[in-house]
């Protein structure tokens, strides 16, 4: 019987100080591996899922959890969960299983898992154990890294929440495969992002290898992981609670938050991202910041991802809901835009009549009906 | 006109690292006080109480919010209304009044007020400001000091919740004048407890200052209060998040707790905690560690505050609720023992049996019945 080998794990550091530095593992077919995550949990483990993810790989993920005792609490799918009843329900079932301090929340999902998961790990007797097993794109190469935890609230996302940093995170890329093509998509736009932020070879790699990145190489994708992951790893470790640099991980955010907002969530988060980032680029222009050059590649690598570049969004509507934006310090609007593709920076000095622009710029055009009204 | 000379200010340095340094702000009648509390508030803040403290101290407060723009939400008043409900009508608060990151939430109140603000300020969007304005004896010296927050699940107490430290702690010991008796009494139990684990010339000085400090005598009280945070402030700042040494202020509270959940909660707390206090110093003459002259000081003492020393309390039930203890690590049950007056230390190698026992030496006796049976 010949075993099969085991899968190469590629560590990425998330340099923090002490005890709060931890590994990003990052591998294809690294979920259900021996000895990768044993250093990282305790003797028990509650894992938290949603069904469709739990169906899929829980029971492969058991190998790697070894002797440890484990208890399993499913949450319901979608953004609509993540609310303080589902944080509620993660608590019940960490006190009703008798869960002690050193015991490890395991968050198997995509970022309303991992949110709500860390959310609970982040405030269960102050403070417990966390592993991130991001299984979607979007998770692996932002949410699960940086140590953001929150739940929403009706007037806003992410509105409740604590800092709270996992053991570790556990990428495979193998998890990919049964992600739905829509939200593997809207996930390289948060991969886009850190080519426009901080790193312009890698915008270029991501330019003429996003044939394969749509059609899931594995090669592919795990460079384009692993060079997200070293990026936000490195923004996080300058800046762990966002007090300064860590705000241009933002870019497009603030503008795909009221995008969501305003649209009920029809939008996944990265493609209002995509159009925010649009927006963003946009407004760089507007400013004298960015060339009109950067700003079509941005588009045009975007539109390649099949992310959409506009958005049905009333542009007075939008400043409001900006202007309730976590980011904003003192009724200041802070956005983040860019200086040239690599380089970004925060400003709140934006005029509000660009800000208007740039909206109204990326806003969807509608054929003029006939019966309409077309004069302005 | 005389104007009233300013009130004497005592600052108690909490030496934690960086950012998370804070002072307590001590005096008598500091309440209202000008430029005091002024350095540690942003232009925004949301005063949490309840409409008995509100009642007394809101108007008083005002003039040390200086030119901030002053929200206030009230809570329901007991320790009833710790829960994940309240917190999240904080919340709801902050969100509604559109407060943003850089707001100031006030907690003005006692323990409950004080742990339930404070969580809602460790989360409210990932963290503000918090200034602590205890009014009751049990917050001045104990709860709010030190950067514990948390709200109680029908599990146990403090089950939920963060370590946030405060920007400031404002205890004005005029406050407690208005405090009932038994509430005052109950503080006492903590103030008795800094010279069981760690000062026994300041326990030496409870002794022959009781009376006075029954009485409300303000000299007395205003040293008692210092002593008590300053020795608070020294072990938080040598063991922040309680992974060690900081353990050694739950003297008598793991008794405690399990009294409070088993009695449901007609004891206050500190009146619990001085019954468990009874029991740890017995348990710790049952290990040979302190003498029966040690263990027979502490309980006078506590009587001479007024101060229950027994409970109705059944020995296996007990046991029971105290493995479930937050302390508990692993099911291994951890209780602070007593070597000497001023001298404690955390063991997990207390027998059982003897824990028994000293449950079983504090519990109620009941005069026996005449048609009871006696027979053992």
């Amino acid at each position: 019987m010949n075993a099969a080998s085991p899968p190469a794990v590629q560590r990425i550091d998330v340099a923090l100080p002490g005890e709060r530095a931890y590994p990003i593992l990052l591998g294809d077919g690294l979920l259900g591996a021996v000895d990768v995550l044993a250093p990282h949990i305790g003797r028990r483990v509650l894992v938290v899922s949603n069904p469709a993810v739990a169906g899929l790989y829980l029971d492969a993920l058991r190998p790697s959890l070894g002797n440890a005792q484990v208890d399993c609490v499913e949450i319901g799918d979608g953004e609509q969960f993540k609310t303080l009843e589902t944080y509620a329900a993660i608590l019940d079932a960490l006190i009703e299983k008798r869960h002690h301090r050193t015991t490890t929340v395991v968050a198997l999902g995509g970022g309303v898992v991992g949110d709500v998961a860390g959310f609970a790990a982040a405030t269960y007797q102050r403070g417990v154990g966390l592993v991130q097993i991001p299984t979607t794109l979007l998770a692996q190469v932002d949410s699960s890294v940086g140590g953001k935890t929150a739940v929403n609230h009706s007037a806003g996302k992410n509105m409740i929440g604590a800092f709270h940093q996992p053991r570790a995170v556990l990428a495979d890329v193998a998890t990919l495969k049964t992600l739905p093509l829509r939200e593997y998509r809207a996930g390289l736009a948060e991969v886009v992002k850190y080519g426009v932020i901080a790193d312009v070879e890698f915008f270029a790699w991501l330019e003429t290898h996003m044939d394969e990145l749509v059609a899931k190489d594995a090669k592919a994708l795990l460079h384009a992981v692993q060079r997200s992951c070293q990026i936000k790893a490195a923004v996080v470790a300058e800046d762990e609670r966002e007090q300064g640099r860590r705000a241009i991980l933002n870019f497009g955010h603030t503008f795909g938050h009221a995008i969501e907002a305003l649209t009920g969530f029809r939008y996944l988060h990265g493609e209002a991202v995509a159009v925010g980032m649009a927006m963003a680029m946009d407004l760089s222009v507007r400013l004298g910041r960015a060339n009109d050059r950067d700003a079509a590649r941005v588009r045009r690598l975007l539109d390649a991802a099949g992310l959409p570049l506009d958005a049905d969004v009333e542009p007075q509507a939008m400043l409001t809901a900006m202007a309730m934006d976590k980011k904003a310090l003192d009724d200041q609007l802070r956005l983040v835009v860019c200086d040239a593709l690599g380089r970004v920076c925060v400003t709140a000095q934006a005029p509000r009549a660009a800000v208007h622009a740039a909206i109204e710029g990326c806003r969807t055009r509608h054929t003029p009906r006939a019966s309409g009204n077309s004069a302005a």
